[in-house]
């Protein structure tokens, strides 16, 4: 109906999807894909967990799985602001996307560098209209708010999967794209904009058990094909190398609440990142206590309304 | 009958409490002292909630209170091991045990340091029947085994109030008594020895609410009568400083536990003391991921039974 | 003579001048200027002695007092990688010069960004031809690196002034430059690249008295008494501030190096910088053991030949 | 002459020395030994050069080459306060004194602990007589201060051997007594007492060389031909690990210090200690700015008048 289709239109979130896929990251891309809700500007890459060269192809192949070649991709930075690169082969293989095929790109990704891009994306729209959604390290997030500090003030909102409140992954305190750049991540958190940390406490009740599997398999078309073998092999990873049960499915948490907001459950609350520990490095410290001070802009994810995620999630797979 | 108190007499539980009473560490004392299944056989004082002069005075009125006089009492360490004092006085006032009045004492301090003492009465009596229940800074307890490495095979175990899984007090991150002697915590943590912590995640599940208050005035004692004004005084200072709807016993929950074992939920789980991070000093970071490897030594509270809490400790108060 | 000018020209050295003026980068600037050994391709600017505006403005009206409109200004950084900017108001006043009036400018720095300038210079041109000068904290060359990986091995090599090895200046540790932006001098010295770090250890052996003042004013040109106002200014400023007998022309090293190589003594050694200390954040930490392994890239100087600083210093202001 | 004899005994110096021998406190204990002017009130001994058991055997056996069986010795820590023990055996070797052969100590070392000796030494005589001389890791020294603060106004002076201001050994910032036990050393320097910190930057002025071996074995005694065994395998060990052209007699320099005040050169800074850098754990960072505040009871050894070093300690030994 006419007035349902502009009420949709109206509704759409344009985003620029920050990532370094990965799995998950491809969960999340195509899930923006899919969904009438979402508008992806620019697809930027980041090292993280893999090298830049190998996501950047991950993310061209993934867009060629989705029929979307007009979704312009930039390649980033190749390692964080500080640290040296330390990838996630033992999650996501040496490829970025173990056991999954993608349809080889057939384009390059565009001359002009992820932070330029991200810049002009932000200052050239109108202010309040750019929703940066990083699922990688920060790295790209961090230089391009420091090369171009009004960003602030003109995004919609940053929604960013990263972080853990209550025990981590790739230490018993820190969450991998955290802890491969924490002074990115530093400087993405101190600044004073809308964001909403999507971390492990919410993205671990988004695990892919075989029923999942079997949905994604049983849509029929390439996308849902790819996406059981992505699947498969993302939960025989996390079953080994994490003792998880299942795959937990991060970096689409952050598409899924921007496509229904409210799925996650979140509470304003203060996060420093921990730069100094020597057991707590790259830790999100978020101030729980009842007396806690709010900043009054970060908000943190610690629940997911797991039936409408999986509906949404098959749902946008559906349309691709 | 006679095979009955026999069997009880076999189950009593050997202990030096190691304290900084502080209200709760009071309730612990009290809670020892009523109960037929533990024998105090020292207690030990550290500067923690207060200074020690006041908390070793704040002991020797809890036992005047409960007629205990014959149980020994030795102060230790007037301050951490490496760190300057930093006392709770906003949650316990200025004596330590604001609101609450104690018989004056009759009696000092035994001559001999609370860290020789300690060393005594574990070397001197028969190997693994000696609990140490460290419910302040760890400052003694490393003090006492830096002194005396062979305390490490000859406790029984150690059962300690202190640390935090999934929030701290004091700090987003860490709990007071870590956090106030992180170096200590760190020498008894490392140490190869049975060791139970009773954090945070346990310990607020440990909250007097007025019906604890009610029923402890119904005991028609003088005890009772104490415990009431200290649980109320205690209740107040929690809602206005941390914003918590109750008072935390926490102490109380680590003789708990040895009154009847297994009241408390625990897993096994390495556990580190953090004592160099910006915003994680103190904090106890245990490794709770399902791959973590396990020290075998050292065991986690998460969980807490509190009705069986609760008629534990009004059990014991009606015996005093 | 033919052949000398033709040797002349094949010893010149092209140089980018990245500096945040600050005095003794004015007269580090000015020596450059003055030097027929040294061709400087391009100025750029970040924010350390005073904010990214105010440092950018007295690049400028430098190049005016000399006449070098021709030079290229481009402004970088405006704060450091990871941390907040500190300024150096207390050495430098408020507008980074004070003391001294230089001409207004005529013109505003390019549009294009320094990091841009910087990569574009080194990779356009032949490698091996660029030495890169830093003066100020390391933010742009870190950020240039970290954006095009290959500038390591285009460069000629870097000459920066920072760090010290036998006590700091901003705190007993650590030297301004380095303290202002540790990140990015991590970055700068864990390249693999020919690097002289000109620290505190030579620069406090090039400190102007009143007869390098009186020199300066005795050239009887407007650069000659616009530098003597200045180090007037700076002179005192040091001896407040500092308690030194007078002003220590740091920058100004870096530049007579590589008109005359030699004139600092040197010595290859690794250097680390710290960036988790309690009292040593910012330190350049030199291995000058004699078992200390060289890493073959990184010289650092202690010494400096005094009467040939000011020679050449004094013939290339008589220049101007 | 009776007059003389009066003064040289009035002017007698009381010390507790507190070592781990190790050559260089092999060598500090028998200048000890043989001055008039210093008189041993007991050696305490402290694991550092090597482990508690080994430095205590080489104390033992030191007094007996110098028939000083009448100076108690009391055993100490184990090991440091917060951290694992790190030995030097790669400079003292197995023994702590590879190299030297010293008479079988025909005694055990007194059952008191060096804590409670040092705590009753100063405690029981009068306020302001007895120097404590750590030639250690300051784990004793700490601990005694922790268990008794009152040592610190009745203590008369610390001379200690210990850090370093211009370049470490163990690391490029950390000298090895303070590296072992940097909260040992963070308790000692805070301390409001006169204080003495003599480090690598006088000790390296003391450094044996082939005619300092020759003197020794020309004193035609069992002592000198000892120190002759001890100074050659010394000097071997330094030249092979740390790259020295001698051995630094760095513990004998404290002792030297109080048989002729003055022979050190100091200058009055603040002494803080590194407990969290990466790169500079254990350092000393001594304020050496010009304008650094005093705390007024910190003096730091910059200096050593090198001739007189080799006058007092060939004399003493020469009375042994």
């Amino acid at each position: 109906m006419p007035t349902e289709t502009t009420d949709a239109a109206a509704e759409t979130t344009d985003i620029i999807l920050d990532c370094d896929p990965g799995h998950d990251d491809v969960v999340a891309l195509l899930l923006a894909l899919g969904s009438p809700r979402i508008r992806v500007l620019a697809v930027t890459t980041v090292a993280g967990n893999q090298t830049l060269e190998k996501v950047t192809a991950n993310a061209l192949g993934t867009l060629a799985l989705a029929g979307a070649e007009d979704v312009a991709v930039h390649a980033g930075c190749d390692r964080p602001l500080a640290r040296e690169l330390r990838v996630a082969a033992d999650i996501h293989g040496e490829s970025g996307i173990d056991g999954v095929t993608l349809p080889a790109p057939t384009r390059e990704p565009r001359e002009e560098h992820a932070v330029d891009r991200i810049i002009a994306e932000v200052m050239d729209r109108p202010a309040g209209t750019v929703t940066l959604v990083p699922t990688g390290p920060l790295t790209n997030i961090a230089a391009a708010v420091r090369r171009e500090p009004r960003l602030v003030e003109r995004v919609r909102e940053v929604v960013l999967m990263g972080g853990a409140c209550r025990g981590g992954n790739v230490t018993p305190a820190a969450e991998f794209n955290i802890h491969v750049d924490p002074e990115a991540a530093d400087v993405v958190f101190r600044q004073d904009w809308p964001l909403t940390m999507v971390g492990l406490d919410a993205t671990h009740q988004a695990i892919a058990d075989e029923q999942v599997v079997a949905a994604c398999g049983g849509l029929g078309t390439a996308v849902g094909s790819a996406m059981a073998d992505l699947l498969g092999a993302f939960r025989r990873n996390y079953r080994d190398v994490q003792g998880l049960v299942g795959a937990p499915l991060h970096d689409a948490c952050t598409i899924a609440e921007l496509i229904e907001p409210g799925l996650l459950q979140t509470v304003a609350a203060p996060v420093a990142v921990e730069l100094q520990g020597e057991h707590t490095t790259g830790m999100t410290v978020a101030d729980l206590r009842p007396q806690a001070p709010s900043d009054g802009t970060t908000r943190v994810a610690l629940g997911l309304d797991r039936d409408r995620f999986w509906t949404i999630l098959l749902d946008a797979l559906a349309r691709l």
